[in-house]
């Protein structure tokens, strides 16, 4: 893959209704943009890879653990590897995910 | 520092004129978010970091070692560590910069 990639290259992810995602791998890191519908939910997952969430635009509830915080733009969420997580949005949000290392499970 | 953060908590960077950034650390990523001004420069650099840039808004050329191209809002590039780069926006820009290690100097 060039070292440049267009959104029409980027793979396209469709986790559940009302989720679109794009999804670019490099060497060690995976970053993701999401556009969601409001009033999506993505249910409680893990992964063994850590993420950096951070909201583009919207407002999206963020449940990493136990704790959950309502995030809107500006915002960002650490979640170690392997710690279980789940969105609930409440308006249309663009969230970036950056991950490392590679989502082998997403190419 | 929480699992949450919001953008006031973020560090503020700003390279130069133009250019202001917030950066958020995790065990093994930063994440960068800057906002750029239209005709701002940041000169050719490099680092170690791997760097997956993605342009939230607007248009910016990127050159990577020889190779420039002019990115709008949903491209993306991968840059591998230790390879030169250098930004010059055309339009005001939002882009979003994942690093692997974390950037350290930028703490």
């Amino acid at each position: 893959m060039s070292v440049f990639v267009s959104w029409e290259e980027m793979a396209v992810r469709k986790p559940r209704d009302g989720a679109e995602g794009r999804i670019v791998h490099g060497d060690s890191m995976s970053l993701a943009v999401w556009n969601f519908d409001a009033q999506t939910d993505l249910p409680r997952h893990a992964h063994p890879h850590e993420q950096i969430t951070h909201v583009i635009a919207g407002e999206i509830d963020l449940t990493v653990g136990d704790e959950t915080r309502r995030l809107s733009a500006g915002m960002s969420a650490l979640i170690p590897g392997g710690v279980e997580h789940e969105v609930h949005t409440h308006t249309p949000a663009t969230v970036v995910d950056a991950f490392h290392p590679v989502r082998e499970d997403l190419r």
